[in-house]
């Protein structure tokens, strides 16, 4: 592998979550990944949440506003799409994620259903898109970015518009003053910086909908709309790293491994460990949740003799989703969800 | 270049602040770049600071200790060691930072020179270890991070034990419970999830400070230390991005630019820019810095005409040092300040 400038550029700017931080029941602010397609955005002082498009009452709402509706918080996972995609073989030029590309968060604000009923959305509307505030150029469009939701998915699902995070203002790169966040789905649904809601009586074409975040096996077929996070396991790499390889070093003895699962489309039911390079699977044990969509917190005690390892980790949903031993190659580089792999030492 | 599967493991771990955050005076917490050499560390729940080796009285104190002496709050700009690393050529193996290793904190603790007074120090003591909680492998050798500073620079200098950043308790990235930090330096000074104070009546040899840290033009010449940060000056990348390639887009007209500067040396006095590559510069305007060690506000107004363009800015401090145009190599990639430039495109 070799990683080109382009994409050092991407990857010194957005943040991925150092996987010790899976120890966290919620990511600290400032370990939860953060992919920022454009800029962070400068927002004018007189911000105000437009709603229009196929509505009888358009609302222009402020911040102060949205503050008096009934608050929700919830605690969300929230994995990019292309986490894994520098796993990928051949290579796919993009965010060059490894497994970082994660966080849990608890999300403070309201919930998107009764404020679409506030808009009063006519019969005709079927796509509901969110506009950020973050501009630039992607595969040579220049565009706000925005993606949509299906009329049903936002008047029935989860969705918040939030403007805190973990119980302080939502800061500046996770979208402040306000944010869309749809707990289940991968993290190019919950647009930051949201200025606008647009009610449209016909699916969404934008870039970002259209021709970016679609599974493609080749690059001429339309694909389908990557959507929910498929199910994964992530563990806190044990015993202490080496700075410039990550290999691990644990003494040994029994070594208390723990780690997180997850999966946007149905609870986690299993997880597994290997320490032979996946020839035999133990079961980890798996705490509840604290939210429906948040990881479940693992744990499994390997009893660490003297030698050269690779732990693997994986998990199963309640609709029967398992993660693959190997990745599924595909041409933007999304939902590579493989079994992660760490190299560990235990020296006698 | 090509960046290495090692290289990338530890660019998707450690945070760059993306420049566009050089728009704030302090920046937000989870903006301020991060280099962890092992991992964020699991902190004892019974954790107190000890003070020892050539003392007459050692010292073992909790943070409510801490927190009863005079409290101090400095604006501090930090910057890794290794920022600008990934453009040296011939390549530098390590954490590959392109510009973005930088960040301004206000950061609330006690000053270190009146604890070491408590402390007693012995007549023979000439350098003061700090050592932290986070633990690996580093050049083959296992260790605590850990770095050391003259006695002198120790008693009189600014350094602070920290438990505030930006008026909120240390995140754990930052290094809570405790860090040292010492304005004007290169960030590997900064110790972090500080558990222990030494004072050694010899010079100290770790690592970190004998074998990492100095700037060495061969691989068998033993080098200089790195100390204070070289004069840097960085703009805000003007209009907006192509995601890929980071190229930036400009309507024609005026266009306001602004960044900031900053030397550990001496009181930064002149900031220059030039949009024709280096041929021409023009002043900008510098602004008083909030503190002695913090970053330096500065705008210029380009007339922007259509066409292609590079801008650069660089800055000038008062001890004369200067950015120079192309980068000084050196064995371990330190102190890379030459002067940014930024590709941009003037559409008509």
């Amino acid at each position: 592998m070799g990683i080109s400038l382009d994409e050092l550029q991407l990857a010194a700017r957005n943040h991925g979550m150092p996987l010790e931080a899976l120890r966290y029941d919620l990511t600290p602010v400032g370990l939860h990944y953060l992919l920022i397609h454009f800029d962070v955005p400068e927002v004018p002082s007189d911000w105000r949440l437009r709603v229009g498009g196929a509505v009888d009452r358009e609302l222009s709402l402020s911040l102060d506003d949205l503050r008096s509706l009934p608050r929700m918080r919830r605690i969300v996972t929230m994995e990019c799409a292309g986490n894994g995609r520098a796993r990928l073989e051949p290579h796919v030029t993009s965010q060059p994620w490894l497994a970082e590309a994660i966080g849990t968060g608890e999300w403070g604000g309201v919930e998107v259903g009764p404020l679409l009923r506030e808009a009063r959305v006519r019969a005709e509307a079927v796509e509901v898109v969110f506009t950020g505030l973050d501009r630039g150029i992607d595969g040579g469009v220049e565009q706000a970015y925005e993606r949509s939701l299906s009329l049903q998915e936002a008047l029935v699902g989860e969705a918040l518009l939030a403007w805190e995070l973990n119980g302080e203002p939502l800061p500046p790169q996770h979208g402040a003053p306000l944010r869309l966040v749809v707990p289940g789905w991968y993290g190019m649904t919950s647009v930051k910086w949201l200025e606008r809601i647009t009610l449209l009586d016909r699916p969404f074409d934008g870039y970002q909908q259209a021709q970016a975040y679609r599974f493609r096996r080749t690059d001429d077929e339309a694909g389908e709309p990557v959507t929910r996070m498929r199910p994964r396991a992530l563990m806190v790499p044990p015993g202490v790293p080496d700075f410039m390889t990550r290999r691990r070093f644990v003494p040994p003895g029994p070594c208390a491994v723990e780690g997180r699962a997850w999966s946007g489309v149905a609870p986690v039911v299993s997880v597994e460990v290997s320490a032979d390079g996946g020839a035999t699977w133990a079961s980890a044990t798996l705490e509840p949740t604290p939210d429906r969509w948040a990881w479940a917190r693992w744990t499994w005690t390997w009893d660490a003799a003297p030698g050269e390892y690779e732990l693997r980790c994986r998990a199963r949903d309640e609709a029967g989703n398992e993660q693959p031993p190997e990745p599924e190659w595909n041409v933007g580089g999304y939902c590579n969800n493989a079994v992660q792999r760490v190299a560990v030492t235990v020296r006698g």
